[in-house]
């Protein structure tokens, strides 16, 4: 086995895992480097974020994920330079690794255009530790207005303010507003969560712009009968501590959340290829570098348009396909068989909105409410967990779900109290 | 109800939880006052920081634990001083909550002897967030010897020290060695995660010294047995960086772990009260400081001796009796009624070394290997929960604890790669 074909693998997102399981069984070596030890379920990152599932629900560490295939290694590191012309990955620790076939799947991470100093003030939501800072930030939020209504006897304000009405951007908001009136309301003595304000500021014409029109206009009922305000046309002009400002207006915000825009991950550039404005790599029909057919760029760090003319979205299901893609092809050229084009097959949209509301797409079948929620989980539940028994995680995640179990609620880290100004 | 008398107690540990308890139901309004969110059931933090549990498994927000009494506030928040003679308690918020009893029951933290310098090297385990940062040091240690092995060809050490055989010591020790023995070796492909050593070090005679002899000998075998290699009669006279001094000894360590003392919270001191060398309160018979009869110090703060001349232990069971006894002489004062001196009644000693083999001592009856083991599960899930459904709580524990759940094994926070020296 030493001297199979070395792959190496740059990122354990779902594009990562995808193409190390589908060529896994193959007689070939694989390395799976990752700066973090665990692979992240995405799209329940925001669960997380809102209290609603703690992080070990929803992240598993990536040997468990891949233990059963001997001939993959893993390795916790990062990716730092590419020598192309002699095939080496040089990494953050120093080592270089050699490969005989790359795939970069390092994802994306938040962008904030140009105003990368709002990220303290309004922080986005990629990672688990992400998910665990708006968690404590959103939990400290209630707990200091309880404090200022008990000890100060005032009314505070409760205002969350997230930024941007894609998919995330909903889910959050319809998250937040859920907590503050079915869990939080519970707890509080001093203030009334309740009446916690949550807006949702979108800077085009309607929210979740991906989707039909008619889905867009159902999302925005669905998130006002949970207490949204939705805002469209409003784009942020401005975040400082404790407000947003939309043009001239300023709006009072406890906690800012950013869900507004994506940049690739800066691999992307420092693999030298052309990239779009957002970072992603121009990438040859195949997934491969242009003059560079052994090396492969997936998922969010891709940019391809395939021969329908459809762009691939950001989303976890492109990932998985274009991980595949990228695994066969490679066993595919080790055989000396022609490569296949990728093609993104469109499974659909679907976002949710609190606990039994969301919406969905699939073609030109259009879904709301209850029904869309129950599709988003048996999608999420059939076809996108894979690597972990479906059946226990199921369980796990429907106890702590619909349980609301109390801990994931819990504040880890700082605690931030506001310190008394002088003590003289 | 606004006119019934304000009962303050400063921390939500177990004595602090069942002094309010204890009240909640009479005609009294408290107000519960932590510096975190939540409670933590300590005695199993030690499985948090070997990866066996998650932090959401063992803490539950305080307000979840107190939620179903109408006259309990908590608010999150930390006593800086005392003003016993207006009965005011100053906050770290800047505000004064006047009482009319105060419950200091805020506990104990790691002591390193006068080497302070020593905490970043070596970190102790109270909370949550050092059981996670110490399951940080440990997995990455394993991910680091991997790294070395798989890139640079070596054949690492891997080396844990845990300074101090008490209980949590013993149960740190034995719990590392499990997982290195059966949860890593199947991880890793580079090293050998069952050639971990993993070293106990107590300076005494005998490990777990507050336990009969015959209990310290099988506690020794029993860690012999999972490949810990106890070391008594030595004490640590340096920790440097990826080494611990014994004497002229340097003994090779990934991972240093302190066990080895414990001094109660500063609040004891702030007080103004006598303290013993620990800087536990010296309290009356009551429970009260002397000179206070309205203000309680109950738990790892305090150093009682009842009138059987037994020393009340810093454990979960006599913080719970002590929390009890605070709370029903606080009613019988408010009715007038004689107090009654704290009795210190002992259910025994308990602590586990690996997942089936323990040692436990109920009075004469001295218990080694399953049986203690048997007998500790049983102990933690009926006498100590108490604020939680218990059957629940237990088939969560249960499924973790028996799958290993890999959820646990998660590094969060900084993964702290050792970054290249320089780049040129």
């Amino acid at each position: 086995m030493a001297d199979a074909p070395h792959v190496v693998i740059i990122g354990a997102g779902f594009g990562g895992l995808y193409a190390a399981r589908t060529i896994a069984r193959k007689r070939v070596r694989i390395t799976v480097v990752d700066r973090k030890n665990h692979h992240v379920f995405q799209p329940l990152l925001y669960q997380v974020a809102t209290a609603k599932l703690s992080p070990a629900d929803i992240a598993s560490p990536i040997r468990s994920i891949l233990g059963k295939y001997r001939n993959v290694h893993v390795l916790l590191d990062e990716a730092t330079h590419f020598d192309l012309a002699n095939r080496k990955v040089t990494l953050k620790t120093g080592e270089a690794l050699a490969y005989d076939y790359l795939i970069v799947a390092a994802g994306a991470s938040h962008a904030y255009f140009g105003h990368e100093e709002w990220s303290s003030l309004a922080p986005g939501l990629k990672s688990l530790e992400d998910a665990v800072e708006i968690r404590r930030r959103v939990l400290l939020a209630f707990e200091e207005a309880e404090r200022e209504a008990l000890l100060e006897g005032k009314r505070p304000m409760l205002n969350f303010v997230v930024v941007g009405g894609g998919p995330t951007g909903v889910e959050l908001a319809g998250s937040i507003a859920e907590i503050a009136q079915k869990v939080m309301a519970k707890d509080f003595r001093g203030i009334d969560p309740t009446r916690a304000r949550v807006v949702l500021l979108e800077a085009g014409q309607r929210i979740l712009p991906a989707y039909p029109e008619d889905l867009s206009r159902s999302a925005e009922r669905q998130l006002r009968h949970l207490g949204v305000d939705v805002l469209v046309g409003r784009a942020v002009t401005g975040v400082q501590p404790g407000k947003v400002l939309v043009g001239e207006e300023v709006m009072a915000s406890s906690v800012t959340l950013w869900a507004a825009g994506v940049k690739a991950s800066p691999l992307g550039n420092i693999l030298g290829a052309p990239t779009d404005r957002n970072g992603r790599v121009k990438v040859e029909p195949d997934l491969t570098l242009p003059g560079h057919p052994e090396v492969f760029v997936i998922g969010d760090l891709a940019a391809i348009t395939d021969k329908s003319g459809k762009q691939a979205p950001g989303v976890a299901p492109a990932a998985i396909q274009q991980g595949k893609s990228a695994g066969k092809n490679i066993w595919r050229a080790i055989k000396g068989d022609a490569r296949q084009p990728f093609e993104y097959l469109d499974k659909g949209n679907l976002a949710t909105i609190g606990r039994a509301a969301g919406v969905a797409e699939f073609g030109r079948l259009h879904l709301s409410g209850v029904i869309a929620w129950i599709f988003w989980l048996t999608v999420h539940i059939f076809f996108l967990i894979g690597f972990r028994n479906r059946v226990l995680v199921f369980i796990q995640w429907a106890w702590a779900y619909f349980t609301f179990e109390s801990g994931a609620r819990l504040i880890t880290g700082k605690t931030d109290l506001p310190e008394e100004e002088a003590r003289g």
